[in-house]
């Protein structure tokens, strides 16, 4: 009886970014687990299972808000790892399946990795000083939830920064589909940081907002990779920056930035083009 | 000409904790660096060296704030890479070399890994809920700076969570060494999570404020590692709870908690003894 489940974070891009840690849990696994709801790496599950020399279990919504069961039944008597894309902890869906393990008498051990809340700090902007982070959700017809933006709002008033993470819609179904019980599911759709910003234009002006496309932010995507890309400026001015494909990420930054920081807005600046490392 | 440094996190414990990415950087490098400053690993460098099969160059305080010129200058011709304990990007003494390298035309890639300021999570607190991160630092005869306490208040008030990071003291010299330029340096201090509780009950002193003792809060202690330990419960109980070995951090709780996060304070209670997994 093993009753250990260990959750082993993959870090930011691709295989390459698991730890010798991590590899060698993985390696040790009887059965392997990807969950790939809230996040997702830049390679596909086959690379995985080639470099890590083993079949991969999809976890997805369902399995992992649902029904679990399974994989925590397997953790009693086999040797079971979860992949997780970034940090195991960082989701909030993972402290939940902790507890669930835990009532069940299963230890669980964390490997953990870099994550967006942290390699965030790529763009130069001082990490110690970023407040809550918000979660920008796709607006959908008239469906705009709006809270995001008054989290923006406090962060600003205290002179914090504000990491957005923008909506990821993964094995999503249409109405049409759902409703006939058709397994069909949309392709995954990951939003820009064009669509953030739009979206938080919106939500301003359902405030009554002004000055808000003046903000000084930093739109980010593939954080870690080779083609990893940062570009600064005004809100205005990244409204319409390409910025490549997913993950992006939006950090609005606090009215008052250090030298330092003005420095990294300044090399990053829009004007002077998307930078790729 | 490589004109290349690769900043490469080395994560939160040990050697194992290097992502494949990092390993091969480290592998190609011509010249290694350690940076062992702002943080440290719980190994020596002789382990990291018969690991890496490399010889590393200390690159402590003076070094990196001071004269990281021979690393720049090196990089010009050579592969140079420089370890960092958890993320490059965690740490502001990174940010400043990262723009100096950029003035030299060197270019920087970095390696990033699991950082205190993400990991912190496994207490089982939302990540998202932190606010501004705050550092207590050792307080020295009448040198008592107390603006992290401020800090501290400005998140509860905003009812977000803290995370403290904790004062570590490096090749320090006392005073007569000093003076009489003796290369003679203290051993390393690292502080308890009991001590940063008793400046923080100081602070509250001289600030007049009552009620500080019953904080909830979380001492962690070498988060990741196979000892890792995490503690809670009201600030009062923890004062004398004994964590064991360095690194600790202290997270004082937002005054509102979710129900997930209620359920881990009440799993690593103080009053069922520290839980180490």
């Amino acid at each position: 009886m093993s009753m250990v489940l260990t959750l082993v974070g993959l870090g930011l891009n691709d295989e390459r970014d698991v730890s010798i840690r991590g590899l060698e849990a993985i390696r040790a696994a009887d059965i392997l687990y990807l969950e790939n709801y809230t996040a997702t790496l830049n390679v596909d599950t086959n690379r995985l299972e080639r470099f890590f020399e083993k079949p991969i279990i999809l976890a997805d919504r369902d399995f992992v808000e649902g029904s679990a069961e399974a994989m925590l039944e397997a953790a009693k008597t086999k040797r079971v790892a979860c992949l997780v894309v970034g940090d195991p902890f960082c989701a909030t869906t993972h402290s939940d399946l902790y507890l669930r393990a835990r009532d069940k008498g299963v230890t669980v051990k964390v490997i953990h990795n870099a994550s967006i809340m942290s390699a965030v700090a790529a763009c130069g902007l001082q990490l110690y000083r970023f407040g809550e982070t918000v979660s920008i959700p796709f607006f959908d017809g008239g469906w705009k939830p709006v809270s995001f933006y008054e989290k923006i709002q406090k962060n600003r008033e205290n002179n914090m920064h504000t990491l957005c993470l923008l909506d990821i819609k993964v094995k999503e179904q249409t109405v049409e589909n759902l409703m006939k019980g058709n397994n069909i599911f949309e392709p995954p759709r990951f939003m820009t940081v064009n669509t953030a910003i739009r979206q938080l234009f919106e939500a301003a002006e359902m405030q009554g907002d002004e000055g808000v496309a003046s903000i000084l932010a930093f739109g980010l995507a593939r954080v870690g990779a080779d083609d990893q890309a940062i570009v600064s400026g005004p809100l205005q001015e990244l409204l319409n920056a390409d910025l490549g494909g997913p993950l992006h990420s939006l950090v609005l930054c606090a009215p008052e930035l250090h030298e330092i920081e003005q420095k990294f807005v300044s090399l990053y600046s829009a004007r002077n083009s998307v930078h790729t490392e």
